[in-house]
């Protein structure tokens, strides 16, 4: 594998999300309390979703029209937040169809923006999500102060509203105990891990999020800088351990792979809790070259994306009707089981 | 599965074995301590081969002349057992090409023949193993009484001298718990049930013998009837457990025979113990009808020829040379995954 697609096979996506608010409007919080305000949350919604609808290929979902189960299917796509369900009544997204932007609406803020990317490149998914920001900004202005900059509900978005995340897949760096080691350099400079799916998730697949956790006193360069110069120091961290694990665990560790790989295309149930760890085996056995495979990134990529659609609300949208969790169980087997199948990875 | 179909899912082998001892020599246990006895042994040796490899494709073994390996490879595979390679001073071994008769010389008795047939029928094994039988007598002179039969080494085998068994699959009767409730019925018929590798070995693989303790007293005719009726009945009692554990298990159950048909297509290395339990594991599964597989009967043959062949001689003498326990480990799971994949189960 060379170094370019060594680096692929650790960070698997960036995402750069903005906070904004109206100067004109009261903050979400706000508007929930005041029964009289689901009018001005309308507006919101509607000079938001006007601008942006003629913009690009963007579809707007009222969230109090979506359905719990098409709700959790955003969530689980990373598209929504907890926070923006919770605001139900008044608060939208508006998703680009092929899921690379979500723009939030009345979420914590009236705004919470965010573009998506496979690998990792913070400029461009900066670039990409400033155009969103300054097309929004030319119809209704931002509430903003000379010194604070951009203003938030929660005082850790203040300034630049700025938050830049890389997804990294970290197992070797994490079955070896050596994540300790990293969070408290990455506190040290404002950063922080989390597991993949956010606050208080698991590291579940091994996945970690880096990210900027203040975005006072900073300038967007020097944030995406600081993360981008840190994320590039532990995905060498990680291909230095994984090297070392395959030099240390020998056998022993693609024996676990295999039986990982055999027990995926061959399973009749699996838990999301197993599958999870499975999937991880075998990610970690592809970026090994455990597999006789000449697209080792684009098997990646599609362990990466089956790793979504086997979660909760993706089986039931994919199934067509919600399933019970023993349903969900098989129907995760089959299915991936298929899938690993077709991507003919052999020993 | 047809009813026929069925009993051979579960009677795997059947085995006669003639305990026969030669009036004009003295006894194996005397001519061992006896120094000058080792000519006698060895007259025997040469009486009993001259007549044999005369009346089929026998090889003679001589057990002094026999490598450890070699003397392992062949117990491993029943043709021979431990007290015959304790005798290796005086002892030898008349093997059949095809594996389907031997004839231990020098063992506790100076004969113990026996034949060896797939699938149940112990009429037909003690028709083949008595034209042997009579063909040593006519050029020597058995040990007989008049009150006690073929007179034997050890009193259990005296009469008859006549061991009758049956190898059964119990993987239901044995999973399930069921096997403690068969043992005192066996006992009290004057019959044993033991793990498949004789006498103080553990039920490897779910494989069990069934045989007559006792020989005195029945006639052949006697002991074969009462071997074979409860033969049968315990053949019937674990179809009717396997349905049952089908029905009750389900899904459960499909998911443990596929995810160790999974493991062993796939895995690096595999002790024997685990293989075992695996292996067993499909074989139910083919069993059950979870596999699509048209021939059910000669994939279970096929299943239970690899069970004898990843034992540790027999790897072994497959690989050409002697190799160390993780060394068998790690051709046992490369070699039962292509034989296993060659076999095309299909769920």
């Amino acid at each position: 594998m060379s170094i370019s697609k060594k680096y692929e096979s650790v960070a698997v996506s960036s995402r750069i999300r903005l906070a904004r608010n109206f100067a004109d409007y009261p903050f979400p919080a706000r508007l929930l309390r005041d029964a009289h305000a689901e009018e001005q949350a309308q507006e919101i919604i509607q000079l938001v979703s006007a601008k942006l609808v003629g913009l690009d290929a963007f579809a707007l979902y009222e969230m109090k029209n979506l359905s719990d189960e098409r709700a959790a299917f955003f969530m689980e796509r990373n598209l929504i937040s907890r926070d923006l369900i919770s605001n139900r009544r008044i608060s939208a997204a508006l998703i680009l169809r092929d899921e690379s932007m979500s723009v939030m609406i009345n979420e914590e803020d009236h705004i919470r923006a965010q573009y998506f990317m496979r690998g990792f490149d913070l400029e461009k998914a900066y670039e990409r999500i400033s155009g969103i920001d300054d097309a929004i900004s030319e119809s209704i202005p931002f509430a903003y102060d000379d010194t604070f900059g951009y203003l938030t509900a929660c005082p850790t978005n203040l300034g630049t509203g700025l938050r830049a995340s890389v997804m990294l897949f970290l197992p070797a760096l994490s079955r070896r105990g050596l994540m300790r080691r990293i969070s408290p350099d990455l506190t040290r400079l404002g950063l922080t891990v989390r597991g993949a799916l956010g606050e208080g998730s698991g590291a579940e697949g091994d996945l970690f999020q880096i990210s900027n956790e203040i975005t006072l006193g900073d300038s967007e360069g020097d944030i995406l800088r600081k993360v981008g110069r840190t994320v590039s120091t532990v995905v060498e961290f990680e291909i230095r351990e994984r090297d070392r694990m395959k030099a240390e665990e020998g056998l022993a560790l693609k024996d676990k792979v295999m039986r990982s790989y055999g027990v995926l295309t061959n399973a009749c149930r699996m838990d999301l809790k197993e599958f999870s760890v499975r999937i991880s085996d075998v990610k970690l056995g592809v970026a090994l070259g455990y597999f006789k495979t000449e697209e080792a990134d684009e098997s990646l990529t599609e362990l990466d994306d089956l790793f979504v659609e086997m979660r909760p609300a993706n089986i039931n949208r994919l199934n067509g009707a919600p399933l019970a969790k023993e349903e969900q169980d098989e129907y995760r087997a089959e299915y991936a089981s298929i899938k690993l199948r077709k991507m003919q990875l052999k020993a």
